[in-house]
């Protein structure tokens, strides 16, 4: 397997949540790079954040910086979420000129996405969902989610947009909240240049089997764009260290990968909340090595246990992969 | 609204897990018919399971009796899951043998939802999903799945086939396993007739919010064709008397089905494990009942709230229901 | 029933999350206090969260604003989370220093309770519990746990102390997690002035049925000494308006609550993100009033029907209630 | 580590569910143990369940069969599940005849424990419990349960009543439901032959940590007196094959057990649905044979890693265990 490693840059930095404001410091977006590059194993990418890591001021920096380390931008991660106004919805939101602004604020991230030679867009669009039942116009919202993703992707036509799904958080329901509803979603824009990302731990505690939602992006038409990686207890997205909870899913995962051949990035995307930032994300990296080597030399074997429909003769193949 | 109302038959008979075999008395399906005709309020349509309730050689004589008591037949739901032969699949079973049997017995349904004048083959293909990871190839099965569902649907084009959706029970992951993949897979067929059941205790325990599904449904294509009511507690499927449990989401679900003008029955699928079960079904229809007043009485109050986007709103008139 | 309602301060401040650090504006706790006073239906207590509305230089101070405003103080909750030095737990943290800093904090705030005539101090020890497995001693860190809880008990023997419990955030396991739990917490400690508080929504999602709960606490010797109220969809801790997921289980709540001779206070501890604050908390006390109202007028029938165990006898009564 | 394995003999025979009567055939129980004995490796106790393998009729029989397997009766297990009488309550029931019935019952069972030398009855009362709110009088059925269970306990002083919880199913609330409510129920009959069994899937779906369990028993006093291990995706009690899912838990309950100095059995309690039994339950085995090594190996790391508090230096060491 060849598979593309990398992590979103911001994971080094700060932690918080809506108790403590700070378990951390916060290093500079260049200072967190620098650490990235020359402390975490095998990686080849980074995501950078809209507005943290970049912005008009600093594209040129940036593009420069990233060049010098031998490092590709794997995907441009707009903010949509932590701007007050966008609290209640920033695609989404019933206020047109809220809405204006965050088509604006994507179409500008866009721009620097190509600016910076990186063809991936990661819409994780965070704020755009409901809280509370017979309060919103699920069908109004969802035409105006439809109107600006179908907007940007036809005045990008050679960006990727990968629309990051997860059940729910910060909003209690969101609008890309699985795997098929974001395939729907994307479909209905027309464009071709619109697809999926999957974040691990969403899918885990949005129920799904990961490995099958891999599947239906395959036969949806090749539309799973990009992939974050973390682990979590199944009922929030807890932002793990991958191998933490979930092992054989992780398996099953990389070799459906594989075997749909899946061209994009494997990235990190965790949030270390109490732990050594450098070290956390490491060691994700170096279990998905390790599950990357098991697929890659029982492959064949494998094949033929999805075949056999067998649990006990799965079950003993695995059991030979423990020390 | 004009709702139409219906249950199924079976709901009336015994009852059992996989502790206790029967807590109940099974009375037959001519004699529970008797008893939903005379005793059940509302009611003015019947869903049959095939096998148990109808079969070729009865046929006529159900029709007739269904005649007689001026009842339609709401749906045909045929028997995929009691059958030890479908255990590791119906339709999606790796030996072709019991896959053509399966397609042969769902051929034969059709032709008696035919016969007894019903437009509704109400698909729940229990049987069809997984226990265990790594052990099936998720891509075949469903090839496997899209081609009998559009073979029927071909072969019967005055029928709707509408596909029912649950997340789990009695396989740990099923294929049909939420509203979007659903479309998904009925999309897949390239069949106009070809659409969706909503289990509301399955959206529940599904992580879905139902009227949002409806909407999902709407927006594909008017592909909603049939629901079935009951309640839970969000973590499995209890099949518990409507209004047990939740309370404002059925408002906000019958809302959005006046809204999306759903022409279908609201039919009711408990499973009264230990409770009088023509008490239980009736207090569900009286639950909905009252519901579907409120809506109608405050449709156009609705209508504004969804705009409004103010929780501290809906919560006001919402608490005025309250006596 | 003559149920005392109170709220907690902080709930009309700022609201953020892990994203988005401000949805809103902050008052002072003294700007605050006048709001919740003059615009809160119903209140007579209010609890002040330690550190952030309460501090030794304020006390005389806010001592004299409740008593002019004829308020109580209905607790002090102690801030254990928001310093970044109890990130891995406070009195349970394995660093020695920051164990007594924690013990001589909350010494310092029992003396203000004291000192305000407030005899509740409502321990939410959010911080105390780990997030990954095989890091952590449980037995230890359980044992100076109940180390520094009967400390602070005998040394403030008119206080009680309330341990209110929650299953996970901002740690993935909470010590106090779940009522039962907690009662053993509590009796480990020996002393008498050791009890429970309830949030309802940390119940919800602790799947527990509340009322339940409340007889736990009541057949483990009075153990429950304060209610907190809000509401979720049953898997976070949403802190929601009352009555906007949950309806039946705050009447049998409430019905527990009298039956069992409650005496404490029914405290609003929401977390109202985006909505206005003074509107969300007025209602979740407004739904309260009218399910309090209920269980007034049909206590009688309520004791009937806990003794018929017939689902459709109760599910007919609660139909009454609704409009 | 000196663990002795044990299954039950049962999950050998036949599975069902509420919507397939039979999966598989069932074998008697001789022939079931002949296979037990001779097929699965490593074992040297066997759960009886009552009625189904173990009547007066067949005490001797049964023992002799035992004694020539030189295997122990690691328990009996009173089947107070499958009579419909006991649907709504065994010893909890509201009816006085049928609380006299099962009391009967168990006191039965105890006797056959003494007579076949087996010194643990492992109480799962799973249709003590509720389904509906507002339906019964919580206080007076966990009087019930406690008055029953401490007439046993006292009855037979020279046996071990270990009190099996399990959050839901049958029932959709269960009294025993986690492990520190029923630590309470147990404390409550003032017996110190009353004591806990945990299943670990009953453990998982309760959202508990199952290691942190087993320190809440151990400092309530020694109070863990059996084991059942299966696996389950979090949310159902799945009764798969351990290791299916999860992985690091075990290792961690491994470990504790060992440091708690547990003395009981590990004992296989699984429902393989649509797999070979025999594989199956050999397969969970020898998988938890592989972890007990791991933690045999590395007793002494583990201890270490518990008191530093890195979730990256514990990620580092379990790494190491996968080839």
């Amino acid at each position: 397997m060849t598979n593309k490693y990398s992590i979103i840059l911001g994971n080094l930095g700060n932690t918080c949540d809506r108790f403590c404001k700070s378990y951390k410091d916060n290093p500079s977006s260049e200072e967190m790079l620098d650490l990235a590059v020359k402390k975490i194993p095998h990686i080849q990418g980074i995501e950078l954040v809209g507005t943290w890591d970049i912005r008009p001021e600093n594209v040129k920096d940036m593009k420069k910086r990233l060049k010098d380390y031998g490092i590709t931008c794997s995907s441009i991660i707009p903010d949509t979420f932590t701007d007050q106004e966008y609290g209640k919805g920033s695609i989404t939101n019933i206020n047109p000129e809220i809405r204006q602004k965050a088509i604006n604020y994507l179409r500008q991230m866009s721009e620097i996405a190509l600016e910076i030679d990186c063809n991936l867009m990661n819409l994780w669009l965070g704020q755009d969902g409901y809280d509370y039942l017979l309060c919103t116009d699920y069908n109004q919202e969802r035409e105006w989610l439809n109107e600006a993703t179908t907007l940007l992707a036809k005045e990008f036509p050679t960006l990727k947009f990968a629309l990051e799904y997860k059940p729910k958080e910060p909003r209690n329901f969101s609008y890309h909240a699985r795997m098929a509803d974001t395939i729907l979603a994307a479909k209905e824009t027309g464009c071709n240049n619109v697809g999926i990302t999957i974040d691990t731990g969403h899918s885990f505690y949005g129920g799904e089997n990961v490995a099958e939602s891999v599947v239906l992006a395959k036969r949806a038409g090749d539309m799973l764009y990009h992939m974050h990686f973390n682990d979590n207890y199944g009922s929030w997205d807890d932002d793990m260290i991958v191998g933490s909870v979930h092992f054989r899913c992780y398996i099953e995962l990389l070799f459906w990968l594989k075997k749909t051949n899946y061209q994009g990035w494997l990235s990190m995307d965790q949030y270390p909340y109490r732990e050594d930032a450098i070290g956390a994300i490491s060691e994700s990296i170096l279990w998905l090595k390790k599950i990357e080597q098991i697929v890659d030399q029982h492959y064949i074997e494998f094949e033929s246990l999805i075949k056999q429909n067998d649990a006990v003769a799965t079950s003993r193949l695995l059991r030979n992969f423990i020390a």
